[in-house]
C-alpha cells in the first residue's frame, strides 16, 4: 500500500494510491464503519496495524470508491511536520564514507558506530516542491538520496530481531546539505536544517510491500546525469541494527523518521566538487517507492 | 510574569505564578472575556504579545481570582513536548570549552562559530522528576546547567539588534549528557537525547522581567556541592548573535527552545571525572528564574 499526504483544493488529506489516482483514507474508513478518523499521516500511523491495513487493502480491491486523479491534487511530503526532528545517519555506506574525507570532524573514515544527527523538517517539502537557498547563507548545496524508515509502534531497547515489528513503512528523503555550514559549525545540524532542505516522499510504502531485509536499488540523478547508484543492502549499519542501537535508552515513537544515510556519488565527493545551482533538477529514486523530484531555486 | 505547566489532578493546565500559588491561565482569560483559550504553553506563546501579557498582569494585580497552592499541583516542564527538538549550543563559555578537551571531535578548543546540535525532549521532564539511566546504556552521565531562550515570534534572517523582539522568555535546561555516547557516536545527538535527559523549568519567565542584555548568575550544585558558578554575560556567542546566526536560512517559530550552552564545572571537566550516580541530587540555578532540581535514578 502506497500512502500520500495531499492537498485537494485547500484541504489537506491523506490517501491511498490506486493506479494514477488517490483515494481519501477518511472516505474508505467511513465506508468501513470506522468512527475515529485520522486527521494526519501520523494519526493514521498511530491508528493502523497490520490487520487494519489488510482490511483497507481488501476494501479497496473489492469496492468501488471515488478517487481523485493525481493530476488534480498537490502531493505534499507524507509527514510534513514530524513530531521530532528527522533522525539521520551519517557515513553509513562504505564508499560514501571514503569519498567524504571530513576526518577533521569525524576522526575516522569508516564509522565503528552509527553517527546520528538530526534535521529540522517543518515543513518537509514534497515531490515537485522547490529546494530554495540564498548564497548569502550557503554557497555549497549538495544532495543525498536516502532510504527513510517510518516507525509504526512505540518502543525502547528494541531487539534487532524484532525491529521489523516497529516499522510502519519506508519513504525517500533527499538529505539536502549545506557543506560549508556543516564544516563551519562543526556539528552537522545547521548545515542539514535550512528551510526546504528536507524533501520527502513522494509516498510512504507500507512494509508489507517491501521484503525484509530491505535490499532496494537507490540512486540520484542531477539534470538527468546519474550521480548516485547503489543498493540499500550496502548500508554499514543495517535497519535492524539502527533501530536496536538508536532505541537504547531512547523511546522511538510512531511517526518518527529515520533517514539511513546516503551512498557515494554526492557532489562533494567529486574533484572538483559539484554543487547544486539555480534550476538544477534532482531526482532521488528508490526501487519499490518511486522518484522524489525537486528543482533548485536560488533566492 | 512566571508561567508554569502543571497537573491539577489529571488535567494539564498552564498558569501564572502568584507568590506560592498558581492561577489557571484559562480562568484569567475567560474572566477577561477571551474566547479562544490556549490549550498548551505553545498555544499560549503563539497567542500572546506584550500588550496581552501586560493586561493579564494588570488583571492579576487588581482582581481577586481563585489560585491553587503550589503544594497541591504537580509542576511539569513548561514545554513538555516542543514541536521541534531543542536547539542546543556546545562549548559556548570559554572556560567550559577549555575544560572539555574533545579536540578529536571539535578540532579546536574555543569555537570560532557557534556549534549547534539538538536534543530530543519528548517529554522534557519537570522540576522534581527523576533523571533515569541504565548502566547498560551509559556509564558516564553528566549535568550541564543552561539558560534556555524561548522564541515568541516566527522569524528568519533575524537581525541581532532585533533579536529581543523574537524572544518570549527564558527558562533553565539541564542538558544532561551521556559522555561515553557523545564520544562513541561522534556527533553529540544520541548522548544528549536519552529519555528523561531534558529537565526543563521550573517556569518560563517572560522577557519583560529580565533586563536585556541578559546578565544572570548561573550555577549548579550536586548534593549541595557547588560545581558550576558563572554568569550568562560570559557566553561566547550572546543571545542576539545566536538568534541572528541560527535563523540564517532557518525559520525560528514560537515555542522553539534554544539552550545557550553551559559554563565550566561539568563532571567531565574534573580529573578524575565526576559522574552522576544513583541518588545524586542536581540543582541548576539561574538568577531571576529559579532552581531546577532533579534526582538521579539508576534503573
Amino acid at each position: 500500500m502506497k500512502l500520500i499526504t495531499y492537498l485537494k483544493g485547500k484541504e489537506e488529506k491523506i490517501g491511498v494510491l490506486k493506479q494514477n489516482s488517490v483515494v481519501d483514507i477518511k472516505c474508505i474508513l467511513k465506508k468501513m464503519g470506522e468512527k475515529n478518523l485520522p486527521e494526519s499521516m501520523i494519526d493514521f500511523i498511530k491508528y493502523s496495524d497490520d490487520c487494519k491495513l489488510k482490511k483497507i487493502d481488501e476494501f479497496l480491491k473489492n469496492e468501488d470508491i471515488e478517487a481523485d486523479s493525481l493530476d488534480s491534487v498537490k502531493i505534499e511530503a507524507p509527514i510534513p511536520y514530524p513530531e521530532r526532528n528527522v533522525f539521520c545517519l551519517g557515513k553509513n555506506y562504505v564508499e560514501h564514507a571514503r569519498e567524504v574525507k571530513l576526518t577533521r570532524i569525524t576522526g575516522t573514515d569508516i564509522p565503528k558506530q552509527p553517527i546520528y544527527f538530526t534535521k529540522v523538517a517543518s515543513p518537509a517539502i514534497g515531490n515537485g516542491d522547490f529546494v530554495k537557498f540564498s548564497t548569502k547563507v550557503t554557497k555549497q548545496v549538495d544532495y543525498e538520496a536516502e532510504l527513510a524508515v517510518i516507525i509504526g509502534k512505540e518502543g525502547i531497547n528494541i531487539k534487532a530481531e524484532e525491529a521489523e515489528d516497529y516499522i510502519f513503512g519506508y519513504t525517500i528523503i533527499n538529505d539536502v546539505s549545506a557543506r560549508d555550514l556543516q564544516g563551519k559549525h562543526v556539528q552537522w545540524f545547521k548545515g542539514k536544517s535550512l528551510d526546504t532542505f528536507c524533501p520527502m516522499g513522494p509516498c510512504i510504502v507500507n512494509k508489507s510491500d517491501i521484503p525484509f531485509p530491505v535490499e532496494l536499488n537507490i540512486g540520484c540523478k542531477v539534470n538527468g546525469e546519474v550521480r548516485q547508484k547503489s543498493n540499500t543492502k550496502k548500508l554499514i549499519f543495517d535497519i535492524p541494527y539502527i533501530i536496536s542501537d538508536l532505541s537504547k535508552g531512547l523511546t522511538l515513537k510512531p511517526g518518527d523518521i529515520i533517514s539511513t544515510g546516503t551512498p557515494n556519488g554526492v557532489g562533494m565527493g567529486f574533484n572538483p566538487i559539484k554543487i547544486l545551482k539555480n534550476g538544477d533538477v534532482v531526482e532521488c529514486f528508490i526501487e519499490g517507492i518511486g522518484t522524489l523530484t525537486n528543482k533548485i531555486l536560488e533566492i
